[in-house]
């Protein structure tokens, strides 16, 4: 095979025979293909788009790449749950152990906040004594004992997913549905569950600017997935405002502890238990994650991961005081807060990564008290600024005062999930050999 | 500026702003981009294509990168000739000295052969003595004095063009019409001339595979040429079969020599004059090349170029004996000669070169005996190989036996030149004050 030949194809808008794409990634991860060779190309499928078949082999060649965890010999069906990252968005810490709390196995691989987004690994170590570097035999026994395991992706995962990113992120070619789609899918498959339930998230605070971008990776990433014979379902949900009051790690855990223990924002609560019925529902589970909400076994499910990987109820994560609260500039109805001003604030407040290897203060970050539709008077606290200091907290006050956008009449909150995507709204009439789950639902929309 | 977010903007179809296209060319220059980011924004460039602006911009930004040759010293308008190359094009020698008999300036740099086309470089260094290194000095003075003088660039004009030509050849991201044009019309603008009569070839043995793309090709061309304020006029000529009965460098020249004496080829001929005629109409003279061919004053003209140069009448250029013959497999018709596969040939005869710094025998080539249009018999000669041995005669053989396709019926030859393209031909009303040329036409079909 001839790289310029194949380069070429894609550049005239052709589709790479099998094995095309396994040959230019094989060929860059041994050095063989330079970097300006694999960045054309990547241009290339930046504006003529993949096929299906090709987006696929993309995927499997990058699993392919390096290690895959095998976890066939834990009995039952294994569901991963995945967002595309957001602010404020701490779902997975409340939709997996009510999962787990009605019997599915969550065996969770996650990552680190980067930019405005937060991620769930820092949260979890922002509780004393937790750890997220599980070797995957204390992985593998932790999802068959406690029902649920999150722990940090193994560097032998997916090497080339890790090279073509960095590449695409230094040569413009990062924005494109396909590639966006196999990054976060070969992920997805090399970490071993039988099923995943995404929430891909749109809005300021998102990485896909609109609800129609977001739909269509969804669509992308379910094809994916089913393709690859892994049962997929992607919720379509918005990011404009941050999810819930909290924003910062530790902050974070304490209000998912509030909603599993019952007394949650009401909105982060519903989408939460949305994306554990979806997790049952693959997993073939009729017990309704509600139930697990009311009785507390939800939060019990939580302490008992965090017990097993290292934490313990006596010990729950502490914030930072809140040091300053920014006041109502007039009276009026918060119409939107901006999430992507709230993402950069608690960087500012050291709370978040710029860069990969910044250091983290976990104790540091925002409590909301005005949500959109909130009525408020001049004056009435519209977010309080958790911090190291009062000068520290200092540093947030200008993108939070211009965060918050007031209206002179009454604003209605839309709910948060807006589409729902699944086999039967990709045109997949073969899909696979029976459904996993007996609630399967069509292509809904809320 | 940001060279990630000007990339982008190709990427997603836009236009640069004034300015982005320098700011990514003298980036590259000075290693402050990387290659890996010029490539992608190249393979932008090949999918989404440029803008009239955006492609004066690219070429102007390579003239810009080294020296420009100031001919503005030489009096009356200087006419440039420029061929994209075929087998057998030695239409330079012919057309240039009969311009420059009818009174033209003639000041033209010139390349050298590289894969199945030849170089007119290489073609003068076979006529012993003769010296293609001019230095600008000499140059002009030999314009002025001779009419005419045909040298190599200086290696310190348009480095930009060289940069972005190697890595295209190593990205994949050569054929664009609009990078194409930019890479001729470049060295064009540098090399100082008023006005540019260029010979855009199509088919087999040229670097356009069809007449469409030619056309497409030529109006790119004569829009930068006439948006840089120089007069450009296209033809779009025929390469599917060799031009003329000599291929090789020491036989073309001989070739050329009997054509300025009247007796050569007249489908050559034609093309020759008719290339004459559009540099003496954008030079405003009224002199007829035709009239300079048949009164023996454009080969006394070829003939004072060569010995300005260092060569001599006394010591023509001299090419091997002819080693072998190919002759007719079959009664019939010549339908078509394979130009690439000639080409081929002459480089397996060592007359040409697959790398740039291959060593050359200028004295090797081919003689076609039947060209299309003619009958033949079985045994007649179709064409005579010249060369150092017979053993490296029959190197070509394999390539000579496919390359000539009989019929069985009369085959009508169609005439060289299809399309003439100039400034009315592209949609330009404002164009410059005026003509140079009293005997504009419009957009002639031949």
């Amino acid at each position: 095979m001839n790289a310029l030949e194949v380069i070429g194809r894609k550049r005239d808008g052709g589709e790479h025979p099998p094995d095309e794409i396994r040959f230019l990634l094989d060929g860059y991860l041994s050095g063989a293909l330079p970097d300006y060779q694999l960045s054309a190309w990547l241009m290339a499928v930046c504006t003529r788009g993949m096929t299906r078949r090709e987006t696929l082999e993309l995927t499997r060649a990058m699993v392919a790449s390096g290690e895959v965890l095998d976890l066939s010999g834990i009995p039952g069906v294994k569901v991963d749950k995945h967002s595309t990252g957001g602010v404020g968005d701490k779902v997975t810490l409340i939709a997996a152990p009510l999962a787990a709390a009605c019997g599915v196995k969550v065996p969770k691989l996650s990552g680190r906040a980067l930019a405005h987004t937060g991620g769930t690994l820092d949260k979890l170590e922002s509780v004393p004594g937790v750890t997220v570097e599980l070797e995957p035999d204390r992985f593998r026994e932790q999802v068959r004992r406690v029902g649920l395991a999150v722990a940090a992706q193994s560097p032998r995962m997916v090497p080339a997913d890790r090279a073509l990113y960095a590449l695409r992120d230094a040569s413009a070619t990062v924005p494109s549905v396909p590639l966006i789609a196999s990054s976060v899918m070969c992920k997805k498959l090399a970490a071993g569950a039988d099923a995943i339930v995404l929430d891909v998230k749109f809005g300021r605070g998102a990485f896909m600017p609109d609800a129609e971008r977001a739909r269509e990776l969804a669509a992308e990433m379910v094809r994916i997935g089913e393709d690859a014979g892994r049962r997929t379902v992607a919720l379509v949900t918005e990011m404009e405002s941050p999810l819930g009051s909290h924003v910062g790690n530790a902050l974070e855990v304490l209000e998912a502890i509030d909603v599993l223990a019952g007394g949650g924002d009401a909105e982060l609560t519903a989408v939460a238990v949305e994306v554990a019925r979806e997790m049952c529902a693959l997993a073939g589970v009729a017990a309704d994650p509600a139930a697990a909400l009311a009785d507390g076994s939800g939060l019990e499910r939580l302490w008992a991961m965090l017990e097993a990987q290292g934490g313990s109820r006596e010990r729950p994560p502490a914030a930072h005081p809140a040091r300053l609260t920014v006041p109502a500039p007039a009276d009026g109805w918060v119409a939107a807060i901006d999430a992507l001003q709230c993402g950069l604030a608690v960087i500012d407040l050291g709370g978040g990564r710029l860069r990969k290897d910044d250091p983290i203060d976990h104790a540091a970050g925002l409590v909301i008290a005005a949500q959109p539709g909130a009525r408020v008077s001049r004056g009435d606290p519209l977010v309080h600024v958790h911090a190291a200091s009062e000068a520290v907290a200092r540093r947030a006050l200008p993108r939070l005062e211009a965060a918050w956008r007031l209206a002179g009449g009454p604003v209605a909150a839309e709910p948060h999930v807006r589409h729902r995507v699944d086999r039967d709204a990709i045109g997949d009439p073969a899909g696979l050999a029976g459904r996993l789950s007996g609630q399967g639902r069509g292509n809904d929309e809320y």
